[in-house]
């Protein structure tokens, strides 16, 4: 069992409509999400983790009864990790428009009383982080300790820097970029249209037609994991290895279109693993929010001058073998704020797993990420440290 | 119209059964070719020119009455061209499987009367290089003054230095690798899977279906066609460029799941139009063929055991934003013919079109090759120039 214990999501809804950047509205809404460690008195504590593509508020411990089920981030937010716990009250949540608890296109749309598929409005960036703000504002957060996350997360946490200076004391941005490039968006594309062509899309009304795009999502998936890999990586774990082999390690092609070699079978289970618990609309939701990300564009396309009125205290981390969001996307972000004398520390780190790099234990990463939360911990005042019988650990 | 003028496709039909490296036969089959330039008296002048993965024997010139049909490879082949056909008799062959002419899945199945779809066995490189042979046979050439091609026609270069030592003096082999690594074949199986997966491809037997997997087909090519651009060049022709764009140049997100990038309209449209006139099966075949060569395979995974027997001249080029066979691919195979002390001329060109730059017109890549085959011109004992007026020339 992870050593924060068992965890619980909770809700929060909000009957107030959300206008979001596409001119759409929100009705009404609900936010799922879990929090872990305790939140001090002057609620001076939290930090906010944001989630990439296939993620969600499920960011570290397990749920009872299910032992597979630990958080995505377990191996850097719980007691004694770099995000610690015993130390900070942390908030994992979903966006909306995701497939996993909040508001999304499988829910009710109450303007046709049926899910509302396509008709889910299209969600930014800049959409989920004021969701965020109002979820802290319902919790009584005015100022997070930090904001976090990594890739289209990292986006987030950016977001908030630019969207709300005063509410967060530090950035933390890993493996992020403040814009895709045309190949990024090209990937994305392709995703796309895998799902949107897949006759079992039915023009994203597939739950009524009780089929889902199988195919589709298992081919965008494919594409989606292979620039999560370093070409290394890849290379190391699998070459041209083939799937079967005699006892002698030898093998033969089969000279057919089905598995030949490892890479091929191992793409293959991660695509149907995601297309059973996936959805097809979320997924071409969540690709186009990290398409449209680009907050300089409102600024004549000027990341300094975007990023000037931030007040945060800046990590930026990046992977050496990142060729998703390569280590020069995160300098552009680092030397923007260098020329608006912002404070940042900024790491490359050498690791082999490519853009998965920013999920994985690496203990220069991790000493670097709990090094930086120590130090965000003394500038809170250094506070007592909170009571070690965190409400997640009754669970435990 | 191109300088060669107007040329015209031959067929040859070998009746014998062919034996293919799966064990398979091809009963009998017909290879569609071209020919440019004049073969001399002493047949010592002929250059073989093998094609990759979407490409034909229709390497040079131009159909008559059709505006639009320049070879594929214009640029190099021709009268003064790098690749000169006033003195080389170049010879353009449609692999077997391929969808332009020579045998393939689209053909009669003389065992079944019908179609052979995905029954047409699995092709390999080395299968290609026999049939080319053969065609070699029949049309009196016992030794090429060389063999050349670029990505998986540099594939069958090596593969005619390996398998026909004594039948070719030189070797040219352009933007290619020994072997695909696992993201080579992790992108090919994404496009297979794309394919097979699209109900319109009926097993393959899509054709008295009445139908094409044009879905498949068309996600198949635009992951297909990513790995061709490097960044760099994606970046400076598309960046993040919107589609449709105000007068003034600005523009506005679309917010849905259509066009907003320029980047996505070219490849959907690079999508659509290859599923107009490619076929499928011959898609899968021509990916397997990428994913089995790796002739060092024979030899315990040693290149330079592999390539002890060659004798031929090689001249190598790769280029630098290539991320699909990266330079350092090439350099594997210069190193394996250095430990053989074989001649190798090598040049890594600084050229930004990535992969595709192959195709592509630039003056450092193409004086290269010109001079190598000015090289190979005198060594051929520097034969009187051939007659101008060659074959080619009675259409122009």
């Amino acid at each position: 069992m992870p050593s924060i214990g068992y965890v619980s999501p909770q809700t929060m809804h909000f009957p107030q409509p959300l206008a979001l950047q596409s001119g759409a509205t929100l009705q009404d809404y609900t936010l799922m999400y879990e929090t872990y460690g305790t939140l001090n008195d002057d609620k001076s504590n939290a930090v906010l983790v944001c989630h990439a593509l296939n993620a969600s508020h499920h960011v570290a411990g397990e749920y009872e009864g299910k032992p597979k089920s630990t958080g995505w981030w377990d191996n850097m937010v719980g007691p004694g990790k770099p995000l610690d716990t015993d130390k900070f009250f942390v908030i994992g949540v979903n966006n909306l428009g995701s497939c996993f608890g909040s508001t999304g296109p499988m829910h009710t749309n109450p303007a046709t009383g049926k899910p509302y598929g396509a008709a889910f409005p299209v969600v930014t960036v800049e959409d989920w982080v004021a969701s965020q703000a109002l979820l802290a504002d319902r919790l009584g957060i005015q100022q997070f300790a930090a904001v976090m996350g990594g890739s289209l997360g990292g986006m987030q946490a950016l977001a908030w820097s630019i969207m709300y200076p005063d509410r967060l004391r530090n950035c933390v941005v890993i493996a992020s970029t403040p814009k895709l490039s045309a190949q990024n968006i090209a990937f994305n594309d392709v995703a796309r249209q895998a799902i949107l062509s897949d006759p079992d899309y039915h023009g994203g009304d597939f739950y009524e037609h009780g089929v889902v795009p199988r195919n589709g999502l298992r081919v965008a998936r494919m594409v989606g994991h292979i620039t999560y890999l370093s070409d290394d990586d890849m290379a190391e774990k699998f070459g041209r290895k083939l799937r079967d082999v005699s006892k002698n390690g030898d093998g033969n092609y089969k000279f057919g279109f089905g598995v030949d070699f490892e890479i091929e079978s191992y793409l293959r289970y991660q695509g149907d693993k995601f297309s059973e618990y996936f959805d097809a609309n979320t997924y071409l939701l969540i690709t186009k929010a990290l398409d449209y990300f680009d907050p300089a564009r409102a600024h004549g396309g000027d990341l300094a001058k975007t990023l000037a009125g931030t007040k945060a205290k800046f990590l930026l981390a990046s992977f050496t073998t990142d060729w998703r969001f390569s280590p020069a996307r995160s300098q552009e972000i680092v030397q923007a704020l260098v020329r608006n004398r912002r404070p940042v520390t900024y790491a490359e780190i050498d690791a082999p797993h490519g853009h998965d790099a920013f999920l994985l234990e690496d203990p220069r990463y991790m000493n670097l990420v709990r090094a930086y939360y120590e130090q965000v911990w003394k500038e809170l005042g250094a506070p007592a440290q909170a009571a070690p019988a965190s409400s997640n650990k009754e669970y435990a």
